[in-house]
């Protein structure tokens, strides 16, 4: 796989800009935007009316042309009233474009017979791994770069128009946003920034109040704030005839050409426009950039979820972390342009070290697309920094409230990027959802201070929980958010001896809800691979906190357990569901291979705990898992449950049954294709050793979301931009074979990857990330004399007190203390 | 064009199922259902989950298949949870089909390698010209052919399934409808008919009552009438192998595997199955028969739509015309299969007479392919026969209420095939919305008894009233028509004189309102050919009712109107609108070439009343329109209204400024493409002579309706199934050139096609409908001598006094008093 570059018939490509909690405005493969989704909802679909870049272009002598900087429209052009009036179809677009997304950096070059210049979109919202804040950011750039390759100078303009998107309640028959309060747009002109602010009339404290900005730096500008407003369309006409005349807008000296006074249900769409206009000599190239920021401060405190958790406090704003950074949109807007040097330099920075390295094309492609995730509606931040999300998102609500344990126990990516977030939903989860008895609320409704949610534990979650409270625990060294939450752990912990495990055998085997939505009876691997691993957690916690017995005793009952769960259920093969008759209850799956089976020793893996279950055996189940789960062509798989992957397209199912036994109502997602648990399978096939298996699912995942199926940039579980897809970051985290600990401050790598010529290898640690850079000669000589190897800092800073690389072929690579600071290296030396 | 051929690409065609006023369910191109419109309401994109037909063959000693009976989904695969459940896209389908859509007959041709049969699909709803009630019925044929081609015998079984359709109120996040009452399936078995009756609940005055059924003739059936209901879909699940395992469906014998007592929110969805099952012995083809009809009785009595016309009356029930023929959808059911070869065999005339006809391919298509606007959700019959309709359907609700006199003004379909509809239309607008004044409402609101709109009336839709009402009398002889409208005819006529022609020399020239939904000021041709359309037609009705002063009042205007307006207008090529200042008002045209410009003139061809306009003028005119607006492509076109054709397509625009003088702000509609009028403006064209030109201009629509790009069946304008697309039926009239007086009892033809061998053309009248069919020789010969004429009925009865048939190359054939019933013919002689 190359990398992705995408024609106008992606159509269901869609780029999101926007940061960690900021909501959404798309860039789809045309170069249009689309999927207005920046307040503080999902709304996959939403359209702003006139909303869009143009470009003019005039040689002297020569007719101008003016088209929509958009390439055309491919179809179905189905709509039931055609193209309606706001999208401006009717308008000349580009002849072609290519997309080019590498998030978080999005480039599409257009193309055009009678343009006569070059046009390249470059469009991102910062992202600087370790720094949420300066990551969620709620705006973009959208930075179009112009070329005269002719003889000729040429006069330029690009103008962006934009609808006033506060306040909007829904959309009429015609298709036309409904507003609550009146959008009010204001040109805003001060020193090194001028644009139009677009505000409202509503309260401060209303649900729907914000902002948004359409803002330059540039100084050739020229604006009409608001065009002329109607029952019919004369704002856009009008629009249109001034920009193709001159190139140069015009404020409108007349709020309307109907006559007042205006009716109750008058339009109270606002639409302003900025243009930049400059001539550009021949061979010159100039950027024309915009800033759009946006700015919804106010949540509902409470889920309003489809799961129904107490809503008590629904009617109480609480406001957006951002929203407690900066003081409306048009404040974002300076914030982004004042500090735009820096933050597009770590933006950078971090693309670089992902697309400039040497992981396979469809590993960056899977790792980086579903970060897109983190900065989409199914994840948001209240005031003070809590973080919080869905599961994913419905098209136009979330999925599933409650930061849902045993869904995010597959997430990676904010683990190592943003660790910040990670540890909150720890804290979250042990000090505040674990209950007296040690039954953890798997959906956490303490964020928003209302009642706890009264339902079954989830096994998975819960002691997975465990686990990845070591993993932050151990990137961080934070001992403070370890003691906080301890008490929880132990409680969470001992619960599962006393409610899962029926008979004291140290392997549970009653009734356990988890991440298929049902309940799992009699022995499992899925559960109990998360126990041994939740057990060894535990116990290196507790030896750190200085509880030795505590820690002896998770330790015995982890490796009892295991032999036991090992007598119990591995068949030679793979690990099985012991269960007498698995019809008895419904939604077992008996005998069958699951997916899913060894999750838990994946977890324990990254968490650097190591095994948990013997070895040989988990190599073989992880194998078995593809053989049996991995399929090349799915047309011939009978499947009555949802579809994520189908006719001759490849992806792994959640379960089969290739020893037969399958129950007559397996669970109800068993014949389905989670993505999220494709990657952790696939993690943990590299792990084991199977790199081309694991790349194999990788790539058949990838290759599903290829712009004209599904969006690359959005895999879907229940609901789009699913959190279980964040399990991807972990195949950057296998590949490099990294890890960090920050209690020994330790940072070791054990690649998996055995390359040729200059290698670079991404890594994060809590504090600061970089690259492995390694300069190794052709794969098969062994000779590790002409190597070289170092480590870089790109951003943050670390102290180390040792840096050890085990390279399957250049051998043992070691330094000493070393404190690094960005773009300072360290480099090791051969043993 | 050929026989339109749609592969499973054509992912927005969709064939409509469902008679006048009854609602749809349409067929995609791969076999599915979609678009459940049942419920007095349009709602495009409706899903009903597990609504699906699958077939399942297998050979002794071979394993079975199973599938979906449809082709694979082409994708995109998007979805906020993949393919929710309810669709099925994880079971097998089909490898790929062929939908021939003839309207009102469907074809599918099924492909695929493993079935080892071969699988055609004919739906159809009976369609009986000059019948409404006939082609009126709630329901269709589904009749799968499976032909064995190998040399064993077959067991194959075809099993269709339908999720209970009553009472649905809107769909849950998991995209599953909700209900209001409890759906309730039944499976009945009476002599010669068995099937489920889907019912409800509900009392029978509810809104959402109703009823739905899946049904056979077929002996050879099995069933599950009722699924497994549950939180999961054991339902589906349990179904499915039923039918895998041997071809025959069980009932259930529980309601549920869930644990009673069952909580609220526990789905009341109810899907039942219906399977036929039959050995096919070597070579052995045979019919899989269903049924599937439906019956929700219960309006609103109120238009309840975008205008807002008084709704005072919408809590009161009224009933749908059907609902006082049928009990309910299983008597339907009875009535479908009881009469079903009298309604197939009229039916497959009709069709035969289309398809088999020498009209262009283009022409047929367009005729055929809007026809589904009088049976789409844009039309409906109240309790007593009373007919109704929207301009077209948005795709939740109707569009613009009130049978517009202004879109329909350009519809022919119904005037020609189901007279009774326009004749009631002409009785709402002249007896009861013409008000004292003579100002008409042009949008009725008495058909359900609540306040008349309060509105400009429109000029060419008050005026084009009354052409069309001569055309309805005309072609049915119903002098009780004339006589109750006649007194409203004076008042609306004379209103023009008294309002809209300010200086009393018989050219309108004041505040027109009109369909562009704006106001024309000043002279122009699209009021005035109406105007003397109109006093043309008054003329003629004045002078059979015996007042012969009015008449003469009448032809002297027209004639003085058109010299004078011709004088006004006619600027050597075209007529323009005469205004001082274009720009003094907006939305006026000005020295535009207008493609509606002699539209008047065109219903007064229709309506046999000749030339209105001199015929010179008049040709130049029509030529200009196709010179000036007919475009070729589209890429280079400007416009910010709503976009029907885009990129390089094809299209008619209704307005352009050869000569310059473009309007600022011209009206609101003039850069667009509407169907309507290029039918209107094709049809002059043909009548005009300029049968390429005309030809051309369907093409251009058609080709645009490609199922690709947009849904053949479905022409768009502000609404789906536009009513304005009802014109394309206009074609027909003017290539074979019938012309029926029933007065005088002549039925006369002039083909504008002259074709050799064997040619025949469609006609109707208002009792009777068939072909005239002409042997010719080779195009070129003048000799009539071998050739031979006869007319011959296909349904209804026809008593004429002569017929007459002009033919371009063959001369003058008449025939003599003749009485005609189904199926006989007279032979014509030639002069």
């Amino acid at each position: 796989m190359t990398s992705r570059v995408l024609g106008a018939d992606a159509t269901v490509a869609a780029f999101p800009l926007g940061g960690i909690g900021t909501g959404n405005v798309s860039v789809g493969a045309r170069g249009d935007l689309r999927d207005w989704e920046l307040a503080n909802r999902p709304d996959k679909g939403a359209r702003l009316p006139f909303s869009f870049f143009a470009i003019r272009t005039a040689r002297a002598g020569a007719a101008p042309t003016t088209k929509v900087l958009e390439s055309r429209l491919p179809g179905p052009h189905e709509g039931d009233q055609g193209y309606d009036a706001g999208r401006l179809a009717g308008l000349p677009r580009l002849d072609d474009s290519r997309m080019r997304g590498e998030y978080p950096i999005l480039n599409i070059d257009f193309r055009d017979a009678e343009l006569g210049v070059d046009v390249t979109l470059t469009a991102f919202t910062p992202f600087v791994p370790l720094d949420a804040d300066a990551s969620g950011i709620p705006g973009a750039v959208l930075r179009y770069r112009v070329a005269n390759p002719g003889p000729d100078p040429v006069l330029v303009t690009i103008a962006g128009s934009l609808a006033n998107p506060v306040g909007i309640t829904g959309r009429d028959v015609f298709h036309f946003p409904t507003y609550a309060g009146q959008p009010v747009n204001d040109w805003i002109d001060e020193p090194g920034l001028r644009g139009i602010r677009f505000g409202t009339d509503l309260p401060a404290d209303d649900f729907r109040f914000g902002s948004a900005a359409l803002s330059t730096t540039d100084a050739s500008v020229s604006a009409k704030p608001q065009w002329l407003a109607g029952f019919w369309q004369d704002g856009v006409q009008v629009f249109w005839d001034d920009l193709r005349t001159d190139g140069r807008l015009d404020p409108e000296t007349e709020f309307s050409l109907d006559q007042p006074p205006f009716p109750a249900w008058f339009t109270r769409l606002r639409v302003g426009s900025v243009a930049i206009t400059d001539e550009l000599a021949p061979g010159v190239a100039r950027d024309f950039e915009f800033v759009l920021t946006w700015h919804f401060p106010n949540r509902h405190r409470a889920w309003q979820g489809n799961i129904n958790l107490d809503n008590t406090n629904a009617g109480q704003v609480v406001r957006n972390h951002y929203a407690t950074l900066f003081e409306d949109a048009w404040a974002v807007a300076r914030h982004l342009t004042g500090d735009l040097a820096g933050l597009e330099s770590a933006t950078r920075a971090f693309h670089g070290a992902l697309f400039g390295s040497s992981l396979p094309a469809e590993v960056v492609d899977a790792a980086t697309a579903n970060l897109v995730v983190l900065r989409s509606t199914t994840c948001f931040r209240l005031d003070g920094g809590r973080f919080a999300a869905w599961e994913g998102s419905f098209d136009h609500s979330g999925s599933c409230e409650g930061t849902c344990t045993h869904v995010w126990n597959y997430a990676q990516a904010a683990a190592y990027l943003f660790p910040e977030l990670e540890r909150d939903a720890r804290r979250t989860e042990f000090v505040e959802e674990t209950r007296a008895d040690g039954r953890m609320n798997f959906r956490a409704n303490s964020v928003f201070g209302n009642a706890p949610w009264d339902f079954h534990p989830a096994v998975d979650g819960q002691l997975g929980a465990v686990v990845r409270l070591h993993r932050e625990w151990r990137f961080s060294g934070d001992d403070a958010l370890l003691k906080d939450c301890w008490p929880g752990v132990k409680r969470a912990v001992d619960y599962a001896f006393s409610e899962w495990d029926s008979d004291g055998d140290n392997v549970l085997d009653s009734r356990q809800h988890n991440t298929y939505d049902i309940e799992f009876y009699g022995a499992n691997s899925l559960a109990n691979s998360m126990f041994f691993a939740g057990l060894a957690a535990a116990a290196a916690m507790a030896a750190h906190l200085g509880e030795d017995d505590v820690a002896a005793r998770y330790r015995a009952a982890a490796a009892a357990g295991a032999t036991r769960m090992d007598e119990l259920l591995f068949n030679g093969v793979y690990y099985e569901q012991r269960l007498d008759d698995v019809d008895e209850r419904r939604y077992q799956y008996g005998t069958g291979c699951l997916s899913d089976q060894v999750f838990g020793q994946l977890l324990a893996h990254l968490a650097g705990l190591g095994h948990v279950l013997p070895a040989d055996h988990v190599r073989s189940a992880v194998a078995a898992v593809f053989r049996h789960n991995f399929r090349d062509d799915l047309s011939g798989h009978h499947s009555v449950q949802r579809t994520y992957a189908l006719n001759g397209e490849s992806g792994l199912v959640l379960c089969s049954w290739p020893n037969g036994g399958r129950p007559r109502i397996p669970f109800v997602y068993s014949d389905e294709v989670w993505t999220g648990i494709e990657y952790q399978v696939a993690t943990h096939l590299i792990i084991e050793g199977f790199l081309d298996e694991g790349l194999t699912i990788v790539r058949a995942v990838r290759d599903r979301h290829d712009g004209r199926r599904r969006n690359p940039w959005n895999e879907v579980e229940c609901g789009n931009h699913y959190a279980r897809s964040l399990a991807s970051w972990g195949l950057v985290v296998a590949l490099a074979g990294a890890d960090y600990d920050a209690h020994s401050g330790t940072l070791t790598f054990r690649p998996r990857l055995d390359l040729d010529g200059d290698v670079r290898l991404p890594f994060t640690t809590g504090t600061g990330w970089g690259e492995l850079r390694l300069a190794a000669g052709p794969v098969g000589a062994a000779a590790a004399a002409s190597a070289s190897v170092e480590v870089a800092l790109l951003g943050g800073e670390l102290d180390l007190r040792a840096v050890v690389v085990d390279h399957p072929r250049l051998g043992r690579w070691t330094s000493g203390p070393v404190r690094l600071l960005p773009n300072t290296n360290a480099q090791l030396r051969t043993d």
